[in-house]
């Protein structure tokens, strides 16, 4: 047997059946049409938006970075929830105006812009965050062929990184952003050139469950700010502090108390730098916002035994959620929270079960040897952790299946 | 520094320009209008073929795993030159019948197969491989309701896996197939309800370059198929031997010489049990045949240093070729064959690069510290051995990129 990590602890049940914002998820399923389905409760979402406004600096915006989910009735709902969208392509660029957020509240981050994105984003009015000189000589080009003052602001590689973070984006040789000892020239360059100085984008790590270690990060992020700024000798309008709040995926994962973070963090802010005194600071956060509101649906086909040990097997799979087959940056495989939604709460029997996707290859695993209530073909297994990094972030094309539904609840 | 796998010997190019199927890689560029592209060359594959059929017995029948790649004008020029298709899944099963492919030619395997998909199966009066009893009873009952004679085969699970194999698929619990010694039971029933019985789809592991190792998988599935069909009382009119050979993609790899597997496959099949005299073998191949004709062509968006690090960034990336990321089924990222394509043959600098796609994400590499010849904003990178589980086994909505292009060349 193999532990799973933690389902998320709001979840409850009604006649046995998995409630996802208050719907049971067999009728979610019929309501969609098909497995396997993508849940996503926007209550979850209004619930973190939420916490986090409460333990954070009132003047902190909140910025969603919608690569984590760009599913659009999301989008359209997020546009109303948080201060702004963080973007990362042209794509993403097209699906934030789609979905209402305005230009002025978009930023655009990425180390490999075309120049037809830098146009389409210069021309929208939307904020480039630079990656390089390169890059930032592309963009004044294109601003002047256009016509247009070009909105920059210079991400920053920093020179720490985010302590425990899955993913770290600063503390040494990295492809984003212009390394902090060269951003203030950068600065000062796109300043003089005549564009519109939008401020610094410092993103050291994600996915961290040390508040500790964020709250070092974040202070550090606001001191760099300000020693990047006084070097330049120029104020800057907004300083994106990144993101880096984790949420829990596996065994001994443990939910974020934000409120000390936001305690830290005001407390950072007031002893700023008065080079930052009108600044405005911004947190952007994905999978923090939404990762945990998701559940992915998937039914039984087939119920199966081979040398003693017994195969669950489901018509969904890694070519929807790759990350939790293991195959999405992670080293070692380890189990995420599952259920069997229409037996959820059930006690669990004592053989161990592995359930497996529909495709044809030994990584399509979404449980390894996890404890569940009895199971049968038919029923439907709910993989919790959904919301982030799931059906655009999978090969949804692999073996010819259908693509995922998706749906939104309130 | 580190390595990188070998380049494919038979690429040569042109002043500098590296040439696909005889074709200057930016002439292809500009024919398919656009990085990222996916280019396969019908000459490499004819190639494959070709020494396949000189090497095995002229008996074997060769099938192609469509799944390693489905790209539609490829599927149509394989249905003249192999002699079978695999398919696992219904949207496969479309694809196969849409390039031509006659349904007595088509098996369609998968441990996960729905009822929609088994239904189109027998309709359209292709092979399927059963994976369960469960399967099978869904099968019969199917069949039934439609009025037709299914033709069934029985995937097994055989009692060992294939040495060396980069995906094992047999010796041990797995997913997939029916444990040997309960496929002959299950294969009795299936011809006592009066389906078309096919045989035997036997398949221990893919991706191997030890010729030693496949021939004894070989000889073991031969042995172990004339075993089952003696319980079973029945000779098999085919059996499915798997596939299982590998092509180099890493450093240290070197190609298989399919010569004295095909001689030692010979000779199995030479002293074959009587059960079999009147049975057809096949191989199942899908990466061997594909796998090595694919380049896949991306655009250097911009060069960088950080911390003293050179970063060549690309509109390309792991959303396209997440196999070359090093997060598809690898525990340690190693890096595939890279060039710059139109510098094809110049010689390397002595300072290591990375190559990285255009994702905001650190898992987004390319190439890790590899020599390249000297690399400007504008040249192509090549990733080779990109003809298999490349577009469709990546997450292509992945930050909201376009899809990549796909072309064929003879």
């Amino acid at each position: 047997m193999k532990p799973m990590g933690p389902i998320p602890p709001w979840f409850t049940s009604e006649e046995s059946m998995l409630l996802i914002g208050g719907c049971g998820a067999a009728s979610l399923v019929d309501e969609a049409g098909d497995t396997p389905l993508f849940v996503y409760d926007m209550g979850v979402i209004q619930t973190q938006v939420d916490a986090l406004r409460d333990a954070m600096p009132a003047e902190l915006a909140i910025h969603y970075a919608i690569k984590a989910n760009p599913f659009g009735p999301l989008l359209e709902r997020m546009v109303g929830l948080v201060d702004g969208f963080d973007i990362a392509s042209g794509g993403e660029l097209e699906m934030a105006l789609e979905a209402g957020q305005s230009p002025d509240h978009i930023s655009f981050a990425g180390p490999g812009k075309r120049d037809d994105e830098i146009t389409s984003a210069i021309r929208a009015g939307v904020t480039l965050n630079l990656e390089s000189e390169g890059e930032a000589a592309r963009a004044l080009a294109i601003a002047t062929r256009l016509g247009r003052t070009p909105k920059l602001a210079v991400r920053v590689n920093p020179d720490f990184d985010l302590r425990g973070s899955g993913m770290r984006m600063g503390g040494g040789a990295k492809p984003f952003g212009v390394d902090a000892e060269r951003a203030p020239a950068l600065a000062r360059l796109m300043i003089d050139a005549g564009a519109e100085w939008r401020g610094w984008h410092i993103f050291a790590g994600s996915q961290a469950l040390d508040a500790q270690a964020l709250i070092e990060t974040q202070a550090a992020t606001v001191a760099l700010a300000a020693r990047l700024s006084e070097e330049v000798g120029v104020s800057p309008p907004l300083v994106n502090l990144g993101g880096g709040l984790g949420i829990p995926y596996f065994p001994g994962d443990t939910r974020l108390d934000v409120q000390p973070i936001g305690a830290a963090l005001a407390e950072a802010l007031g002893k700023r730098s008065p080079i930052l005194r009108e600044t405005h600071f911004a947190l952007e956060l994905g999978r923090w916002l939404v990762g945990e509101a998701g559940v992915y649906l998937t039914r039984v086909i087939d119920v199966k035994e081979s040398q003693g040990e017994r195969f669950v097997i489901t018509d969904g799979g890694m070519h929807h959620q790759l990350a939790a087959s293991g195959n999405f940056g992670t080293v070692v495989r380890r189990n995420y929270p599952v259920a069997v939604a229409n037996r959820f709460g059930s006690p669990n029997t004592d053989e161990p079960v592995s359930v497996v996707g529909c495709l044809c290859t030994p990584l399509d695993r979404l449980g390894d040897k996890i404890l569940l209530p009895e199971i049968h073909v038919g029923d439907l297994v709910a993989v919790f952790v959904a919301g982030a990094y799931g059906a655009t972030a999978s090969p949804t094309a692999f073996l010819g299946h259908p693509a995922p539904k998706e749906i939104l609840v309130e």
